[in-house]
Order: C-alpha cells, then structure tokens, then sequence
C-alpha cells in the first residue's frame, strides 16, 4: 500500500530488438520509461533486454507474467519480419491473431494524407491477439495494445522514441495509475540549480516531504554535472488538491535554494537568458576562450535569438582576444585579471553594438590532463557604466573545467540579468 | 560453432542499482559492454537490469546462471550497505565470503599513496565469495571477481564506467575468447564516414566480408548523424595473420568509401584538421552564423589548438557578420551568395592573421521548426588567393540542418586540407 491509500504496482520494462540487445544504437527508451514512471509514483522492479528471437521473447513474456503486476514491452511493433512482439504476445497468451480492421483504416488514411499507397507488408502491423486492447499511436503506424499474460496486464509498445513516449504518457501513466488505485491527479514540478552538490542540496532540502502531513509529496534528484535537477512529485485527488498541498513546499523550496535555482520545469538555463534580454530589448556580446564557443552554442541558436545574440569571439590565445577586440596592447600583462576582463566585456559589447556583454576568460594550468588540473576562471557581465567581475578556480580535468566554466558563464548573465548578486560561491569551486 | 572453429559463448550482463533501474542514472555502461563484446565477435543474448534488491539480484543470477555460459555482473562492489554484489554472489554459489588479504593491503596502499587513511567500512570491498578468481581493477577501490554459479562463469565488474572499461578490455575479454576457443588474435579496425547514409554504405561495400576466404572477417556499421561508423573485427591466429587479412580488405574500402572516409579508429574529423593544419603550419579563422559556435566548439579545445585555431566569429543577423568582418555594405544585398561567402571568409583570415578561413554561412527556411523546414548553407574555405565555395540545401528541422551544417563544414576544412574535391554530393543533401 502507497501512503496515500493506493496499491504499490510491480512494474516490469522489456527492451526487444538486436540493435538494442548488442549496443549498435543506445537504448535511451528504458531509462525514459523508468523515470517517467517514477515521476508519477510508480515503480520499475525488473528490466529485461533481449533481441529479436522468439524463443528469448517468449521466456522473457513468461518470466515477467510471474513476477509482475504490469509489463511495458518496447519495440517489435513494425512491418518487417524480424518484429515480433504481437506473434509472440499471441503465443504467450494462447490466443491467435486477427485483423483489427479500425487500425488498418487508420493506416490507410495515414499512407494517403503522405501522398502514397500503404505498402502490404504494413497490414501485418493491424494483427493483434484476440482480445487484445488497442492503445492509440496518433504519429505513427505501429499498433499499440494491451492485454492480459498469465497475471499482468502487458502494454506494448513502438520501439520509435517520440512515439513510445506520447503513448507512454497520455495512455500507459494513466492505466496504471488507474490500476494502483491511488489519488488520479499528480504532477511533477522540477526546479533546475546550478552551484550546489547533489548532498547539499539534499542536506538543504531534508524534512520537505514531511511538511504535507498525507505523505502525497515525494522529493527526488537528478544529477548532471554542473546542473542538478530538483523533483517533486505530488498526488492529490484532484488539481486543487494538488496545487494545495504544492504551494507551501515551492515557497519552501525557494527559502531554502534561493538564487541557485536557475530555471523551472522545461525552461533552460540558456533560454531564461535569452527571454530576460529580450524582455529588456537587451543586445549581446559574448567573449569566449577555451569554452571554445560553448557558451554560444546554447544560446545563439534559440527561436528568437536572432533578435538578441549580437556577436560572440572565440580565440585561445590571449593575444588573439586583445587583437579580435582592439584592445590597448599594454594590458596583455601575461595573464587575465579583473581589469583586463572589464575591459574585454566593455570592448565586446561596444564593438557589437550590443547592450550586454560577457566575458569568460580563462587561464588552463600548465602540463597534461589530469584529475587535479586547474583553471582560472574570469568572468565579466554588464552593461555600459556597470561591468561586474567575478573570479573563479576550478579544478578537474580540462573538460570538467570546460563544462563548469560554460555553466558559471552563462549563470552569471542570469543572475545578472535578474537583479540577483553575481558573485556567490557554489560548490564546484577551490580557493 | 564460429565460422574459425571456436564455440559460441551465450552471454549475459546484468546491470544493478536502484539508480540505474529507477533511470536518474542513464545506463551507458550495458550499450557499451555488448558493443565491446560483438566488437570482441562475442553476442550478448540477454541483459537484465535489477535494483539494490537481495531476492530480486538472486533471481536475477540464478536466472541467468541457468540460461548462460557467461554472466557479467556490473555494480554493486562499492562499499556502503546497499552494495550487495559479493553477499549474492556468495548466497547464489553457497559458498561463505572470505577476506581477500591482498586486495585489502591493495586498499590501504590506495589510501596512504593519497594521503588518507581507509576509512573501516571499506573492508567489505576485499570479502569475496570464498573460491573466486579476483580480477584486478588498478584504478579503484572495487574489486572485480570471477566464479561459477551453475553451469555459468561470473564476472563482477565495479559500476564506474572508467574502472568497468578497463577491466572489460584487459582482463574480461581476453578471458572469454579463451572459453570459446576461437583464434586468440582479434583486431578492430574502425573507418569513420560523413556525406552517405547507412543503407548506402552497407551497399557500396556489399560482398566485403567474403574477401577473406577464411570467414574471419566481420563486417557491421554503427550511424550517428551525421557520421557513420564501419567498424571490422578481423579474427586470427597472431597479429601477422590478421594484418594479412587485413590489407586487402582495408584496400578495398577505401576503393569504395574513397574521400568519404574522414578518420579512423580513435581519430575525429576535427582532430584530423586540427592535426593537418598543425603540420602544414597553419593559423585558422572561423565564422559561423546558425551553426552557433559548434564548429569552434569542436575545434578550439583540442590539445594543441592554442597554437592552430585563431578566432572565430559567431553572428546570427546577417548585418553582424558583416559589421563584423568590416565587410563592403553593398554586398548586403538580402541573402548569402558564392560572392558573399569567399569575401567573408577572406575577410576572417586576414583579420585574425590566419592562412586558412573557414565560412559556413546558413539561411535558415522562414517559418516555425517542423519536419521539413530547409536550410540553405554557404561554405567558404581556403588561403590566401584560393578560396572554395560550396552551397548546399538540407531538410529536416533547425537541429537536424545545424547538426548537418556543422558536419558538411568540417568536413569541407578536411577535404581542402587534405587536397580532395571539397565539393562532391553528399547523401544529405536536397536539390
């Protein structure tokens, strides 16, 4: 039992295909389906891979139908010869196939809106086991459906990624969810932070599932180096139930995070940057050394930042930096400081015509990569008459060092940007 | 039976960890095992993946010690309480765990050549099912072992992905292949391709494997727009009989691949410029509009591009290019032309002092992101006096045309270095 009255489901995942079993293309499709599940309070206890071999599939229908409530086979849904998941779903269940004519239609329809005539192979995707239920594919041709094996209920599932995850949240989640009996509403609400450890954040964050006294409020991480990913998942019995029992944990959550957290939900760093200059009709200036373009990279790209991103200049060697931004030749004194960054940000932004500027310049340690390489990090944002300088040292290796500096970079703009101080220590960083 | 005589090994891998079962951890470590492991002519035929459970990891080993001739168990030899790997291990054989007396001095060398003292709880990384083979992990703490369960040879291998690579390559894989009897000598040969799609490849070097009489050759693709990669697992007695299957085989690839073949084995496309302009004593300059700093990105870090890369300049207005690069205003004449290209690619180099320029100037389709929305894409590159320009049209989304782009200028920057046409169809490319 859920502590909100609902009963725990055992949830089992089958990968099938060859190219999956032998690692020819990554299998990003389990780690998907388990951390959508998780998401919404449920639970994956058993993964299983095997490829496109009736004899492993049948076994791996077999072993799952033993041990779990419910089962999301992927893949083996297509039109060729080796896709063999409605065959040996059929075998499993004792049943045969038979044509459901409503998805052959549905083909059809799908072939002539694209111009063609549906080849015959494809008919093969329109067999399903008798009694099978259909579980709608609305971009694609492979059939999903569900059906009872032994004791657990089996979905199947397109292989194609953008197609498994439409059908795995608008119509698995909520048959599953159905089944545990537990409250209907839930809803995920993630806080992105940058500067703060994985146990930090945790350690911050301790005691803020038990502030809802029902036990509907679940808190979880996910880490990526710079960033980590703060999740709660909350059920209620309906969205203002939710919204409810949310709103004293977000203002919570915020107390405890406060500038560290950097973008909400499907917001991106780059893009809370992009959207706070637009909203200025702010132009930028970007400066980068051996970030090497990453720091434009994510923003220059973005629906609407041609508007905004004016200019960036990528160069190595710091005679190259002076030279790009005509800069006075008695600064290059050997190595970046605060005044040579202020005066780098100051030149970039006037040479683009640009509003804003950032600058992040760095110094590598000498010698090979290693563990314990350093660099020293310069960064500088503004605007005209308001240049402030931040200073860092990170120590890692040349690409740990590349990826924090990217993040640091772009952090400060937001911070920035928002009114928020720039300069304050995150975790990454050593005297 | 192996076409050279030796048995077929059915292998399994079970990954375990609540991380890993739950998706917060993206499991790569399973796509790379059997990748390295078909590379090796050796087949995965099944993978299970199990959380921090007991009952659950004992199903899991007992299972796959009834199916298999070979299991590789990866995590769960750290040492905190939810690592269970050797306890199950143990349990599953019925065998007692002991204190391996080596690999706990092994520990504390560790420890005191860093200056720490073995925190206690460590210990329980040397206790090993009493009987197992250790297999030496030198970069950690985790103590890799093998042991038969059933009619099955184990093997426990540490879950961070740099400790399992090492051990997998020089100690796991070497003992497989003298299970199966197979010739003892295997060589994986790797050629690295842009501009055909896989179906193409696969057909251009139809009937390759059947060159080497003995059927000790092996051929298999692995795509990942835009590059493709041919890979060859040459099996033979000694290093002498594989180079002698070899050479004709290689030879005959690049007869068919010809200038589409970028880099090979550990190579990448921009290490190849970057290490061909190093020998040539060339200075690079870049300009890049939609493509948003990728190409810098990739070029700028490298080791040793302090000295070849110069800058790079990223605009995405087409007016910032030109301010930019000081560029005449009439040649603002509203879209990027074979003229406009070679002018700013000239302008780059010789503002940033270069030999060499690289342009790679896109006009992106009006309209919001969709399946079809084109881009139309300007290449210069060249010295001083010799300039090059390639236009090319790609469908396919913003991300499919800027990865597209990043890849065909590259590419370009190759092929002119490598004095090849820079301009031959690519498979990618519309009318």
């Amino acid at each position: 039992m859920t502590a909100e009255g609902g009963t725990d489901l055992r949830i089992e995942i089958i990968c099938t295909g060859d190219e999956v079993l032998t690692g020819k293309i990554v299998n990003t499709n389990f780690g998907y389906m388990s951390q959508k599940l998780e998401d919404a309070g449920l639970s994956v206890i058993w993964g299983t891979t095997v490829g496109d071999d009736r004899a492993s599939l049948l076994s791996a229908f077999h072993l799952a139908a033993g041990r779990a409530d419910a089962v999301i086979v992927n893949g083996g849904l297509g039109p060729t010869v080796d896709d063999l998941s409605q065959e040996i779903a059929a075998q499993a269940a004792g049943v045969e196939l038979e044509l459901h004519q409503g998805w052959l239609e549905k083909m059809e329809d799908f072939f002539t809106r694209r111009g063609r005539t549906m080849p015959p192979n494809n008919t093969k995707q329109a067999m399903l086991p008798v009694g099978a239920e259909m579980v709608d594919n609305p971009i694609g041709t492979a059939c999903g459906f569900a059906m009872d094996i032994g004791g657990a209920r089996f979905f199947f599932t397109p292989g194609v990624p953008r197609e498994l995850r439409r059908m795995l949240e608008e119509q698995i989640i909520p048959r599953l969810l159905e089944r545990t009996g537990a409250p209907a509403t839930i809803r995920l609400k993630r806080y992105h932070g940058y500067g703060l450890g994985e146990s930090h954040v945790d350690s911050l964050l301790a005691g803020i599932e038990a502030l809802d006294p029902t036990g509907g409020v679940k808190l979880g991480f996910r880490a990526h180096y710079p960033q980590i990913e703060t999740k709660l998942t909350i059920r209620g019995t309906d969205p203002h139930d939710v919204a409810a029992k949310l709103a004293p944990i977000d203002a919570e959550i915020r107390t405890r995070l406060g500038n560290f957290i950097i973008a909400e939900d499907d917001q991106t760093l780059e893009g809370v940057c992009n959207a706070a200059l637009a909203a200025k009709g702010g132009r930028l200036a970007v400066v980068e050394t051996f970030t090497s373009g990453q720091i434009a990279t994510r923003l220059a790209h973005l629906p609407g930042a041609e508007a905004v991103f004016r200019r960036a200049t990528v160069a190595r060697d710091r005679s190259q930096v002076f030279d790009a931004l005509t800069l006075p030749p008695h600064l290059d004194i050997g190595e970046y400081s605060e005044v040579v960054a202020a005066e780098v940000a100051t030149a970039a932004r006037t040479q683009a015509g640009a509003s804003h500027a950032l600058a992040v310049l760095i110094d590598l340690d000498d010698g090979p990569d290693r563990m314990d390489l350093g660099g020293t990090i310069w960064i500088a944002v503004g605007v005209e008459g308001d240049t402030v300088v931040r200073r860092a040292r990170i120590l890692g290796g040349r690409e740990w060092i590349r990826l924090g500096a990217v993040e640091m970079g772009l952090d400060c703009l937001r911070r920035y940007l928002q009114g928020l101080p720039v300069i304050e220590r995150t975790d990454f960083e050593r005297r």
